[in-house]
């Protein structure tokens, strides 16, 4: 159940309530591919630096560990002891990104393995199924996700069949949530919008999509190679005709930049790995712009990654004991820059909540985005 | 200060008291070779699962970051933010096992750094200030560690100079300690007894140190490729002829069983990287022996890896979870494990010191030995 609480311009302050609790909205996920966060962040932690819902990849749990094995160990929140929601992808970007020798049919995807090379099969009863078996929060439907260069033929086909796959993916669902073993059985279902670049796709499909009353709505496709500006402009071509009354989410975006932009054009759900692989390279997010640990300057510097903040690195380590981890290669100092980039992204989005719910988003959003293009590590060189 | 608070036997129960804090013996060091706990252990996590007291290297950390630097950032303490005792070693062991062509003199050593190759001098003033720099509690005299395969003329010859270096780290410490921009003025010293497997040199040598009236006295040299018999042997040899009223100090021991044996035989302080090295690997210590998680048959096993333990992982995840992280090498795995397994070894000292204090630590060992040989791993296959 999403209800808008607050609106400013197309910006949407909302709330979904879940089987396992409620998001507030806009939100960003915190993404754990194989349900874990990269940087040996555990869920324990997470919960220490106000992540509201985890993000898990369906195609890397389908090749490992398996998700009928994880339904027997009682589903993805059992699992990995994490009791707020969790949102899993259909692993339709995946197959199309990581895996080799792709051949699409209207049944579905056979493709092989990233792993061993092993032949797999996935189409939308594939994707429902294992997605089940996880038993998130949240279900993605199963998409194709067209290449930003390809012809707009090619998009307008690839649109059209992912339109009968989500009609097939709702019917499966339905299905599944019916079953006695079934263990969420309140699964929700959040359909994608594609059509590359294409305006008038885009628009087309949405207004499909929206007749099916899904439970929310992705814009997938984007952060594929397009610029930021077309980004913004697709979105803005497409919001309009996604229901307002349903959550909506870009997919794998972003920046935190991208974040804003996106909030202000009606986003509810991020989700990136901008934040956690940018940690894990010693390069960290600031009010004052992003810096490089790395950099010899912060050898004997004795303040935090960022004065003020209280994540668990800032509240505890310095810049030049964090610098030292980093180039002794001690996994402590990954760990504590994931920490402070979630935390940083975590504590964003709360402000953007505190914002809109005041009605001063739009003050808060250039004084946020001015603040972070001082690029200190640029400035001081 | 050191007390000696209960005996059975040759076992003691103690307490050293140090600027940083009171260690009760005896105690197990958690080892963080560069400053940090291999496994993204931070120092949050230490205080978390009962660590008293850590140790670090002084050559790894005189090679990187740099002493100078440590000391800039305020010493040891504040870097890594951890306000409880802190043990250095010398370097020693270090120079004569990592670093290549190393020259041994009258005056010290010189030898190339693993990490660059670049030629670096160290002896017992050097030894003495880098340690000062780093701040520890706890510095550990300059010595050789010959090989166990050494002739006993070398040996000989070597611990007799070792002796003379121990006279000149005394002196050498008594004026840093005096130093106005000292940040430990209270640096303790602890003396290192040597011989290889040579019970006369090592009796020999335990006099003359003990003359020396230093805070503490190591057995070193041990753990080094001798057996486990021989081992004990030496340490039944030696520990007489060390003061009882100064704390003892087995370097870089052991197993579980290695230190119930040595505690038995009079040792107050241990260390050893088989805790988290082997919870690296996925190799975890149990009171019902030794498990590998990487077995096919903890796949579906919702248990934590010890019923009934109160470490970070066995509070929350399950093996089956963790063995599935270990397999997709996600760094939380090893993490995971490393807390469990040093919770281990630190709940065992618990365990000893309360058996020490109600006089039962001979029925104890016997008991927790019994428990440790079931080796649940292989008896299951
Ligand atoms: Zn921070
Ligand atoms: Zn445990």
């Amino acid at each position: 159940m999403y209800k808008v609480l607050k609106q400013e311009g197309r910006a949407k302050r909302g709330e979904l309530t879940t089987v396992h609790g409620v998001v507030q909205t806009p939100v960003f996920m915190n993404v754990g591919t194989v349900a874990a966060i990269k940087g040996a962040v555990s869920t324990e932690d997470l919960e220490g630096i106000g992540t509201q819902i985890e993000l898990s990849n369906t195609y890397h749990l389908h090749v490992r560990p398996g998700d009928e094995i994880v339904k027997k160990m009682g589903g993805l929140h059992k699992f990995m002891s994490w009791n707020k929601p969790i949102l899993t992808d259909s692993g339709g970007f995946q197959v199309f990104s990581l895996a080799s020798m792709r051949k699409i049919r209207e049944e579905g995807v056979t493709f092989r393995s990233h792993i061993d090379g092993h032949k797999i099969f996935m189409g939308p009863e594939e994707s429902m199924r294992i997605q089940s078996n996880l038993a998130s929060t949240i279900a993605m439907a199963f998409d194709e996700c067209p290449s930003a260069l390809a012809e707009k033929t090619y998009v307008q086909n690839s649109v059209d069949r992912t339109y009968r796959w989500l009609v097939r993916c709702r019917q499966e669902m339905t299905r599944l949530n019916s079953l006695e073993d079934t263990i969420n059985r309140n699964q929700m279902l959040f359909g994608i919008n594609q059509g590359a670049i294409f305006a008038d796709i885009r628009r087309e499909h949405a207004k499909r999509i929206s007749e099916l009353e899904l439970d929310g709505y992705a814009i997938g496709g984007l952060a594929v190679g397009e610029s930021h500006e077309e980004m913004y402009h697709i979105i803005e071509e497409t919001i309009p005709y996604l229901p307002v009354d349903k959550p909506t989410y870009l997919m794998g975006v972003g920046t935190p930049a991208n974040i804003l932009e996106g909030v202000e054009r009606g986003i509810d759900f991020f989700d990136c790995v901008y934040p956690s692989r940018n940690g894990r390279h010693g390069h960290l997010y600031t009010n004052q712009g992003k810096i490089n640990l790395f950099n010899a300057k912060y050898e004997l510097d004795e303040r935090p990654i960022e004065e003020g903040c209280q994540c668990p690195a800032c509240r505890r380590y310095s810049r030049g004991y964090i610098r030292h981890l980093l180039k002794a290669k001690e996994m402590l100092g990954m760990r504590l820059c994931v920490l402070h980039n979630l935390y940083f992204y975590n504590t964003m989005m709360t402000e953007i909540r505190d914002a809109l719910d005041a009605g001063r988003f739009a003050a808060y959003k250039k004084r946020k985005l001015e603040g972070m293009a001082q690029e200190p590590d640029q400035k001081e060189k």
